[in-house]
């Protein structure tokens, strides 16, 4: 088998070990909790990665149409796009509807409900519905005690075109939760607040078979996730510097990584300069609110092994800069021109989507499966 | 002709009127100072979009090699990869080289001419060489009084399999020019600088036949060019708000915009959620150090009028919030569900990379072209 050193760079790695033990740990609460485990594939939207996470034909989440395809035409058929409708998109949701039998769409208000009741007029089958509920102040969604919430339920129930699946919700203000105290808290508003959104509607005489949430801190929290039977999450199979930043796993635990070479030096500023700008690294700068600013990715060599306090400091399109949190100098072996390195994802999400392909490696570092993966929408 | 509105969101979206007045004012520019224009395009890596501003077989810059290949397929001969090259790029560059006679790359170190040189036994024909020069403290590149100039020079021009060709600089730290004043100010500084590194090399015995500097602030700048005889930018083709930002244009100049669908309201907060979040977007805050920060990008209606103070003030994968400067309220009928906006990019090369095609429209907002681009390395 090959070794990082057959590759071109930049080249995005995983690291085969940690991704199945990051993967296990997810599963782990999902059935402790007794939940249906709905990964989100929207971080690597491949195939081949969501074999390990995500078999087929078991649900998921997805974030795009394109992915939505992608996963249905290789035999998914429970299919959750998270993302609100709109009308321009209707076509491509009724095909893969016919596709895929449990395909669900997400409305979160009366005007996407009415526009879809229209259309729905010309449905065979009846389109899978979920309603988005907001419980922390963060994004989209009803409230839970809104009387919008009841009535769209009830405007959805009404048609044979629809059928009403359920309730779903994204505490994404976790990723503001910088202590394990308020992520156990967060985890525990969000159970709780979707579960009082799915009893009002029960008590309306609305069944939900789903009552869905989840965020990778908040899967990851102490909490028993009482009230909802299914967990939604998607950026721990990799993790990366944010969910490190917070405390939900540790920096060793990232399986995601930035293979790139040292390209040159700046020697009077104790620069390195690596073929790994944003272009690469994505210009997702998440760990700029947190304790530890990571920069655009923390430095590890070729192994693996971080390299205390070096980071990516800076970003041109095709250009890395990497420097030290207190202004020492590279090492000259280290950092010699045309050494690889590796860099740890600030956000794997967006890092992921620079790429087409993820080289996978074992724990020797060899080079096993290669995963493809898609983008757009 | 179809209108916008066929088009399912996010999508990417060039105005053709003013791409081409963008493009007639850089090429104004070399004529007017007599310089050849080189444009760099990996804003848009699209054949189709290159046409209109760096014909077939003109000379242009690159950022990756497969940029390179993709043009060089297409015909263009005269490629400057504009990239610290390194070993694990060689046999690609071989092939590039056999290919487009003039395929150039860049070296700054004399790590990297050794490295070269020993490759270099096996070419069959001499490889085009430039050397970086650091003009402004910003990234890679020799400092142009520096003996390392001249050494490595020397050292290129000695064996047969290389071609040295001259010098190149890009003034990246115009970027942070915000008067017309220190505009100008660093584009005299770098083309000072560039010719005094060819007048050493010349003083050394050594032609430089390309003497290369540009960004786009500097090539716009009040400035006469005097001292180099080619001239590299990228980014004027469409500009973005971050030029908008710094007075290089205003923002009824910027050319690319993307496409997106509102999908919802929270509305005790004032907010309108659209489909266009990061993955469409990307993440570059690029304005947020400048005096109006843009967030991810100004909202216009889907006509292309600017909507004032609106703005992308955050964005999740999928979903952009949209805010007013000053926390007003949106107007019900501009900001409708399922209405179409169009935001104008922070940074035109990140938001670009996001995409697979443009759509390319006429002043009557028609849909004539479709052009697609690469990614990757």
């Amino acid at each position: 088998m090959n070794s990082l050193s057959t590759l071109m760079t930049p080249a995005c790695v995983i690291d085969d070990s940690k991704f199945q033990r990051n993967i296990q740990r997810m599963q782990a609460v999902a059935e402790r909790d007794n939940l249906v485990l709905r990964p989100h594939v929207k971080t690597l939207k491949s195939l081949a990665a969501a074999e390990r996470y995500a078999p087929s034909n078991g649900p998921i989440t997805v974030s795009t149409l394109a992915e939505a395809e992608y996963f249905a035409a290789a035999g998914y058929d429970d299919i959750l796009y998270a993302v609100g409708l709109v009308p321009n998109k209707y076509a491509r949701v009724q095909a893969l509807s016919e596709r895929a039998g449990k395909f669900t769409v997400v409305l979160d208000s009366m005007a996407a409900v009415n526009a879809l009741l229209a259309f729905a007029e010309k449905l065979e089958q009846p389109l899978q519905v979920m309603l988005e509920v907001d419980v922390d102040d963060h994004r989209a969604g009803l409230l839970p005690m809104s009387d919008a919430l009841r009535e769209c339920a009830k405007a959805i129930q009404a048609t044979p075109k629809l059928h009403f699946r359920g309730v779903m919700t994204h505490a994404g203000g976790s990723y503001d939760c910088f202590t394990q105290q308020s992520r156990d808290a967060m985890a525990l508003q969000e159970c709780q607040l979707i579960a009082k959104a799915a009893l009002r509607l029960h008590e309306a005489g609305i069944n939900c078979e789903l009552v869905s949430a989840g965020s990778t801190p908040t899967a990851l929290a102490n909490c028993n996730h009482k009230g909802i039977n299914e967990l939604r999450a998607g950026v721990y199979a990799t993790f990366d510097c944010v969910m490190a930043g917070l405390g939900v796993c540790s920096f060793d635990d990232i399986a995601m990584s930035v293979l790139t070479s040292v390209i040159g030096h700046q020697t009077d500023k104790n620069w390195v300069i690596v073929d790994a700008g944003w272009m690469a690294l994505s210009r997702d700068q998440g760990t700029a609110s947190h304790a530890k600013d990571c920069g655009y990715g923390l430095v590890c060599d070729q192994y693996g092994k971080l390299l205390d306090g070096w980071y990516v400091s800076s970003t041109n399109q095709e250009h890395g800069i990497i420097s030290h949190i207190d202004g020492k100098q590279p090492d000259a072996s280290l950092f010699a021109y045309g050494n690889l390195l590796r860099i740890l994802p600030i956000h794997a999400c967006a890092t992921a989507a620079q790429f087409s392909e993820y080289q996978v490696i074992n724990e020797q570092g060899e080079i096993g499966e290669v995963w493809s993966r898609i983008s757009g929408w």
